[in-house]
């Protein structure tokens, strides 16, 4: 590995705070209890819990016994999507969701398309962003839950969340949104942004991995995904894993203390980096939306060449990127949110996801600066598709 | 909290062994990678997953590629239950279990037989035990599952898993194995056990909440609950918590190096608490089965008083124990174990379980026995039911 290491893949996943795991630390081998248990040491795990749950709570505006505690943020938006639905299948069958959400709703949507459900995926505009009146127009009389996330993951644009939430309250459908790329990243405010369901997840926001949640409205109908003991008042069986609950509670409480602070840092880095690339870069393309955006995203597609090389030989220089999304990246396809964006496939392929996070410094986009410009050069001359201009 | 604490509750959880902790501390500030990205970060997790996949694989005997990881025991078991009989539906819809299974077992089923599966539950002896001839005897033409734990949480007594294994076999028959209590605990060898599907986790053998696993017999169908990226090679969809796999992966090799030593230790304890409290208190009673059982349990009945009672006064003197089992306790029900092995509501309620680890010392024994007794002569002299002999 190189010395030097810039880490731009937040968007993947993010280092675990200083601060969240010395909290975190006593809960391994002193304060080890399981909640459940009646004894001192089930008590002090179970006040832990508590505490976490009403941290979690207060990121978001949430009443404390509406956060359920998951494993991960793929769990949280299966338990959504499969719960809810399970629990209305009596009044209808159809779900509306988008077209670039994350792996994690669109393929349980294609296994409930198996099973009988009836599924509509909204396109979107070149910015990624979708239309609240394509929503609207989707709507059918057996409509009973709309997922549609809050901001994407790979390109950074955040949907129009209020808009969505008012035509579903209108049309008395659930909507749930997957919050995973925003939580702890932009302020959120559940009552304002009037979900009735939200995903959210620690191993984005510095807090470690292994913690999720799922808000949900009270009066919200679900149906538990894992069924076993009465943990998290019946919806999610399965002894609570305190340590990650400790640091993602922590982790909540950090993001919103330091939300302002590390909006306006990792926004102007990123925009330090999109202007630096633009200007000594030719021929790329600035992905997703220029306003309705998370601070810490670059997209960039870079014409003629492909986003693996400059990935490998950016990660030769120790700088760390993602091409597509990480969930996907393994099975080297096209990014499906690109695709639905309209980018043709080379420019999609061509694509560097740089995701900032508060860890980042005013040194490693310099680095980014002066390291990129040569690779992209020396991957264009031997790119048989790149015409000098 | 007592000065001197005597924990006696590691059915319910373990401690994290000092040495699994130092493994996991790198994995959350340092190595933080997600296994998916493709940078040194995302090799250096992806490496380690590798490895605590193998060490996971060696504990029972399987292959590496025969591990899928999972966030804990609760969902192993609602995996293999849910993902095998949902893959082997058009083959069949009648499952076999016994009476006394762990509650993310015993619910799962409950919910099946709601959406159509038929579901035959075996009942056990006096000692906790399944005959595996009634298992035979419940078998019909469309069995496709059998699950049957391999050791019980609650009174600690092993089941003749070779024995329904070739019950399975010769029927053609999944068989699945709920092994939260026994891996890492007892030897447990996967190939001469003859199961297809077995569940293992990390919190009840000192190693970290938040990582268990489902062994799969290479060739074995089933759909995966949690659905969404690639991970697990396709079954088990969400960013792998890799700090608490690495600590399981660990826990693992410990249980395994140091497995005879740790068996012999819990099991003279054990052996010296049972003792003690026979010779010491009258009119008590030994649950589970008196040769086949797991080392650290003692399971016993006081006559004429309230389990919870003892519970509340043994943790005033600082020492943990559990009463019923713990994933039930906060709902102060009468174990569904101890009815089925036909105790009376009244002895069922005046049990306490004391579960030994390799961390207790002669001296909890010895502090135990001290306390105990007068705590017993105490409750039963408020007892209304007591008659002194």
């Amino acid at each position: 590995m190189a010395e030097l290491i810039t880490y731009f893949d937040n968007a993947s996943t993010t280092p675990v705070d200083k601060r969240v795991l010395e909290d975190m630390l006593p809960y391994f081998s002193e304060h080890f209890g399981n909640p459940s248990s009646l004894h001192d040491y089930g008590d002090r795990a179970h006040s832990a819990l508590d505490n976490a749950r009403s941290q979690a709570a207060a990121l978001i505006g949430a009443d404390e016994d509406e956060i359920y505690f998951t494993s991960c943020g793929t769990e949280s938006n299966n338990f959504a999507l499969w719960g809810i639905a399970r629990a209305l299948k009596g009044k209808g069958m159809h779900i509306v969701s988008s077209a670039i959400e994350h792996p994690s709703i669109i393929n349980p949507l294609k296994e409930m398309k198996k099973e009988g459900w009836d599924i509509t995926q909204i396109g979107v505009d070149s910015y990624g962003s979708v239309d609240p009146d394509d929503i609207k127009k989707a709507i059918k009389k057996d409509t009973v839950l709309i997922s549609v996330m809050h901001a994407n993951n790979e390109v950074g644009t955040i949907q129009m969340v209020k808009e969505i939430s008012k035509i579903a309250g209108e049309n008395d459908i659930i909507f749930h949104s997957d919050g995973a790329a925003a939580a702890g990243i932009i302020p959120v405010n559940i009552k304002k942004l009037g979900v009735n369901a939200y995903s959210f997840s620690s191993q984005q926001m510095y807090g470690p991995k292994g913690a999720a949640a799922l808000y949900l409205r009270k009066g919200t109908r679900i149906k538990p995904l894992l069924l076993g003991g009465t943990q998290e008042r019946g919806r999610r069986a399965g002894t609570e894993n305190i340590p990650a609950i400790v640091g993602f509670g922590r982790a909540c409480k950090l993001a919103k203390d330091e939300m302002d602070k590390n909006l306006k840092y990792i926004t102007g880095l990123r925009d330090e980096l999109i202007n630096g690339i633009i200007k000594n870069i030719k021929n790329v393309k600035l992905n997703g939306h220029r306003t309705r955006r998370i601070p810490g995203s670059a997209h960039i597609s870079f014409e003629f060449i492909e986003g693996e090389s400059i990935l490998l030989m950016l990660n030769m220089k120790g700088i760390l990127t993602a091409s597509g999304s990480s969930c996907a990246s393994q099975a080297l396809k096209s990014s499906h949110v690109l695709t639905e964006m309209g980018l043709s496939p080379t420019l999609a392929q061509g694509s560097i996801s740089f995701s900032l996070g508060k860890f980042n410094t005013r040194e490693d986009v310099k680095r980014t600066l002066e390291v990129l410009p040569p690779i992209v050069e020396r991957l264009r001359k031997m790119s048989p598709i790149y015409k000098e201009e």
